[in-house]
């Protein structure tokens, strides 16, 4: 497993790649891998020839007063977990390289990022846009893969690929949960032991409005009042962001209506618990 | 020489070259094309095994009422042109591959693009930078060049394609003139008689303006006089949007505090005659 640090390097890595012939996969993270980032570079080293993990904790993404300094950091653990799946190199490029003195170019999916954790975190989905196209830039994957708990991710990185001609396929990957349900994040290592302990009730709640989703339930915004009654519960809950039905396309909340014959429905719930900021969807058909 | 419509196709095309080992050299332009655009096809064929040139008048970069729907277009004449110059491809992507329904991604060169031209268009810059990138995502050059005339065009494309770690090459082509010293430009058909009879002046004023170009000139802002005195012998002028010297990397005005040893400055000028608006530039070492 090579590790590079370099945007150069990297291309180079991985022209040597397309020469002969390989597909390449592209799994990008911010570190502090667990078992969810796991599960998606075994996918793409199942698919692909050669699987490019890169850990780069990406500053344009963080909004002013968030937790890019705290942010976990855990390199050696990650390249250590990383050795043991046949992936092919790890890019570990510096933020200097990434964003050299006088950096000013920025890709925004217009009417797409400003919408649910856009509204609480303005400026977010323009970095994440912006690093992505820069890392597939320096990896030139044939695959690139994205977890589903970060849906609005999904989709504006979706689109920005569609948009831009971008030749690579994104590949979407299913939430992986604690046994208790709670997706994983490297953000849940921010919660005390009380606070983990009620964590679990945002899944419970998600899964309680899945099973009252129906015409007449989003007609009446009756999603919205169950996930609130059921996330309510939580002593230790400060504030919810959102909390309702959407269209997983669009992101529009469905609220006057209903959907039509066939249309999946996303409910998605965005919350701090403590100080804490988790988000969680769960889709249905 | 081979007539391309789609991005897939041209995609496909371009990965053909690569497999083969061959470069590719790209001219983008927006047709109507003149002596300025052949020398820069010339420059491509000589330096590249395959050169491809797009012809796409490309709407996002127009402001609200500009000359969009007016912008010359002769695709059968440019065919003709290129069909001379040993050009392997000409992409003619429709408005409707380029940006289909829902089209959301943009690209925003920040600190660049609201300056000069910028001032006066706004959006433009934002619009060439996500054509330019669509386009370079379809044709994937290994070099792609661009005129100078539009200098600060030059200067955003080049800071986009280093700041994205895009994989090809900016080569900048000097400025081609009539024998009069008018800057060729497609829009230099929308001049009368009379109007083109004076627009030479414009060059005159920048040529008389660069003499004047040292420590003190720049110092107390003589050259801006300099250039407002010389079009303003034009008759058919009816508005300056800028006239100055300029940092040639910042575009920055040159106001105050002269220039270090060995830098270069820019002259550049935006101007109407008649309702028609041109620009140019030159450089001074």
């Amino acid at each position: 497993m090579q590790l590079i640090r370099t945007i150069s390097e990297m291309q180079q890595f991985s022209k040597g790649c397309k020469l002969s012939g390989k597909t390449i996969g592209f799994v990008p993270t911010m570190g502090a891998l667990h078992d969810g980032h796991l599960s998606i570079v075994r996918d793409s080293v199942k698919a692909n020839d050669v699987t490019v993990v890169s850990i780069f904790v990406n500053p344009t993404q963080f909004s002013a007063g968030e937790d890019f300094n705290r942010y976990p950091r855990d390199y050696d653990g990650d390249i250590e977990k990383l050795s043991g799946l046949s992936v092919d190199a790890v890019f570990l490029p510096g933020v200097d390289s990434v964003y050299p003195d006088g950096y000013k170019t920025y890709v925004e999916v217009r009417g797409l990022s400003e919408k649910l954790c856009g509204q609480f975190r303005p400026g977010h989905f323009a970095g994440v846009a912006t690093v992505v196209l820069k890392l597939f830039n320096a990896v030139m994957p044939t695959r690139a893969y994205f977890g589903l708990k970060d849906y609005q991710q999904c989709v504006v990185i979706k689109k920005m690929t569609a948009d831009l001609n971008l030749d690579l396929e994104i590949v979407l990957c299913p939430t992986i949960r604690e046994h208790d349900g709670l997706a994983m994040s490297s953000r849940n290592a921010y919660l005390s032991t009380e606070e983990r302990l009620e964590a679990p009730l945002i899944y419970k709640a998600l899964t309680e409005a899945a099973k009252s989703v129906n015409d007449n339930s989003l007609k009446t915004n009756a999603i919205a009042q169950i996930l609130k009654e059921s996330l309510s519960e939580m002593k230790t809950l400060t504030e919810i962001q959102y909390a309702s039905a959407y269209d997983p396309n669009t992101l529009d909340e469905i609220k006057t209506g209903g959907i039509t014959e066939g249309q999946r429905v996303l409910i998605a719930v965005a919350l701090k618990i403590g100080s804490t900021r988790l988000i969680d969807n769960i889709e249905v058909d």
